[in-house]
């Protein structure tokens, strides 16, 4: 069947994220290293993080969360407040940064919009990740958005089904294997990964678990049209 | 036309939640009364979480952010660390209490699912909500679940198009009249309004401004039956 839907991932794929995160998590490496000059601080939020994610979910206000968490930890206590209150700080810049654009992407999805229907399929905090959209520019450009919680087999599955979309109509574009590729493929769908040079460790896949079919790897948005135009023709052919 | 659709909020109308955030702020007052006796911490709090709110959205973890922030500002900076290890302590404590019904849910929705259509419309954290949803064990019931930023009406109205409802046949309850009642009677919906013992100050409506009509108030949500039934009544009449 013909490719009808594309939807893309937001976080990485249509606009910087990690680094973002990555840059706060430097400062706040070198904040805690001034009271613990030999901790492991990045190991150390990054356990935070995993023991909270079934409890706080993604995004930056879970991230904020967890490193006032790793501060009080990693010093014994000792830090002091003001030190936590920049670490507020960081998280309410990290909430208004600007939503800067990968690029490429504005032209893409301009003749995407043109040649398929088009969702933002997002997960993490729905209030960070609506406020992200609204000053992307690109809203009016989606048919839909979905922010979900986590993106499993199951989330994509219920989708597509509450939008009436087969599976083999449907192209997900991101930059994560785990949320992105191989959820997508799992459920019967075409998945194009994007990488972003960077990446958290938790979004890691190891490459030889990856399935073998179902999905293509780009540099750059920018080589998604001839891609899908070259998935159409052997669908029709 | 008859009522096809009836959709339900959550927080204070199908579970308890402002009892829990009021204890927390129980527990928060005496704290930082310890440290600042003559403290106003009820209003420094309220004040806090309505600067973060276009930053923040609602939600249990927005409430613990604006919690540290006005602990470490009341105190000008001189509460201890292991104090504010504690308030981190009561954000996860709320996300982990148990959903609890209010009374005479369960039968009510039992007995509505058979007559109609049911929507879950709840605003606040993505994450936070699906998880009280799971926990809750009244998620078969639904036919479909939105999780809003906030309650707006050009929300609803954005809901009831994707969904292909039209506000004629829509009816919502809920316990705010802010969120649950003004808006959906300004798109031409019908609301009911099912009082909750305790309100949020955000939440809070001056009567006078309410509209005329379309809207209904019950004191309790085992009344839901006998007044859907006389207005469809009224309707078909």
């Amino acid at each position: 069947m013909p490719i009808k839907v594309v939807a893309f991932d937001g976080d990485d794929t249509l606009w910087h994220n990690e680094t973002h995160f990555q840059l706060t998590q430097t400062e706040f490496r070198e904040l805690l290293q001034r009271h613990v000059p030999d901790a492991d601080v990045d190991a150390r939020l990054f356990a935070t993080e995993m023991a909270n994610l079934g409890l706080y979910g993604y995004g930056i206000k879970s991230f904020t969360l967890s490193m006032l968490e790793t501060a009080i930890s990693v010093t014994e206590g000792m830090i002091p407040a003001s030190d936590l209150e920049v670490i507020l700080g960081w998280g309410k810049r990290m909430l208004q940064e600007p939503t800067e654009l990968l690029d490429g992407v504005t032209e893409t999805l301009l003749e995407m919009s043109a040649r398929y229907r088009l969702l933002l399929i997002t997960k993490g905090d729905l209030f960070d990740q609506e406020s992200k959209l609204a000053r992307s520019g690109l809203a009016e450009l989606f048919s839909g958005v979905e922010i979900l919680s986590d993106k499993h087999e199951d989330s994509y599955r219920a989708v597509l089904v509450q939008r009436g979309i087969a599976p083999d109509e449907f192209v997900m574009v991101g930059n994560s294997l785990r949320s992105d590729i191989v959820p997508v493929v799992e459920m019967g769908g075409t998945a194009v990964h994007i990488p972003y040079h960077v990446t958290w460790h938790h979004e890691h896949v190891d490459e030889a678990s990856l399935p073998a079919n179902g999905w293509h790897r780009l540099q750059t948005i920018r080589d998604l049209g001839p891609l899908l135009s070259s998935l159409k023709h052997e669908a029709g052919g």
